[in-house]
């Protein structure tokens, strides 16, 4: 029998909501993995260093290496790769093209506002203050009317984002949703309750056991 | 025979790069549809009007009313739906996550910059007006990073974003791509090319005839 080599998953030295994504699928999956941790505060960061950009020249985390070798970047790429065929994606054409609708609502109306709030709260250098007054405003506005959209959605009486399972859209949204509350974004009934149940799922893990002890969840 | 309802896209009255994906996807399949176009300039846009807001909680176009009268968002996801199953989208597990991962960067990476940038110059009342220095300066220099990104990938001599096929990766890219040059960000030779062999695609169509005549491609 040859080696097989597992998959190795680039992630960052702070907790990543978009690698804990990924992090949590492979955990409900049982996929075995290593990790890099890379350093994305240095400068200039790891992400941008020569040998990185020649794998993925977006130079971003979470970027994965097949067991082949094969590089997939995007967190929400990486899921559908990872989910297709399994019961975290939908086989009904219609609703995997729901859980994709949810997966874009979260990287472009939701993440660049609730996780740079994150970022910039617990680890960028600075915080807030190289971003001018209407910025700020921007994110706290933005990323609660993303909050509020998942509630309007939920709060039709539906206990997951997409038909009658969790999915990779649950995964996606729950990734930052979680920290929301405590970065002080206003989080209602039906979204808290739908953070409980995926965190009573088979498998569920915490984003990070954080040495600051600022983000648990 | 029952009467059969075509598609129905809610586009913008202005071109919508977004909504321009969707309509020259759906030219290549040569699928019949209807148009609303809505007012985004109006206060409130009418995409924040109570009943379009009962259809798409996010309040955004394009939004695609299916034949069955469901109702699918995001302009990608829209894509990857009436993609699949077509020459449009490959069938293989690995260049499937390719394209989405594409689909992911256009959404996060390229679009929040390179077309906030032709909205502002075009089209927002006020134009740059009430963005801060450090936002513009943002917007320029990470939309033409993303622009940069799209060169290193097509340098190393491929002639689409997936496989060997033209794809929803090319075509989303494309929309915003288009007219990046004629708003001031760098286009170098292989984008150039590229931009050339999308518009020589079957059924390729103008994002609109504008009247103002500020965008043609």
């Amino acid at each position: 029998m040859g080696l097989i080599s597992n998959m190795h998953l680039y992630d960052s030295t702070i907790p990543s909501g978009n690698a804990y994504k990924v992090r949590l699928l492979l955990s409900h999956l049982k996929i075995p993995y290593t990790t890099t941790n890379l350093n994305i505060l240095s400068v200039p960061p790891e992400t941008r260093s020569v040998e990185f950009l020649a794998m993925n020249p977006n130079g971003r985390i979470p970027t994965l290496v097949l067991n082949d070798g094969t590089v997939l970047a995007e967190s929400n790429a990486i899921l559908f790769y990872l989910a297709e065929g399994t019961d975290y994606l939908p086989d009904d054409k219609l609703q995997k093209a729901q859980a994709l609708q949810w997966l874009f609502f979260e990287q472009y109306s939701h993440e660049p506002y609730v996780a740079v709030w994150k970022f910039r709260t617990y680890w960028a250098p600075g915080g807030f203050d190289d971003l001018c007054e209407s910025e700020v405003k921007k994110l706290r506005e933005r990323g609660q009317e993303a909050i509020d959209v998942m509630e309007t959605h939920l709060g039709s009486g539906r206990e997951w984002f997409v038909g009658d399972h969790y999915s990779i859209a649950d995964i996606a949204l729950y990734a930052y949703t979680s920290a929301a509350e405590m970065i002080g974004f206003k989080i209602d009934g039906s979204v808290k309750a739908w953070l409980k149940r995926v965190e009573q799922q088979e498998e569920w893990i915490k984003i990070k056991n954080d040495p600051t002890g600022k983000c648990l969840s």
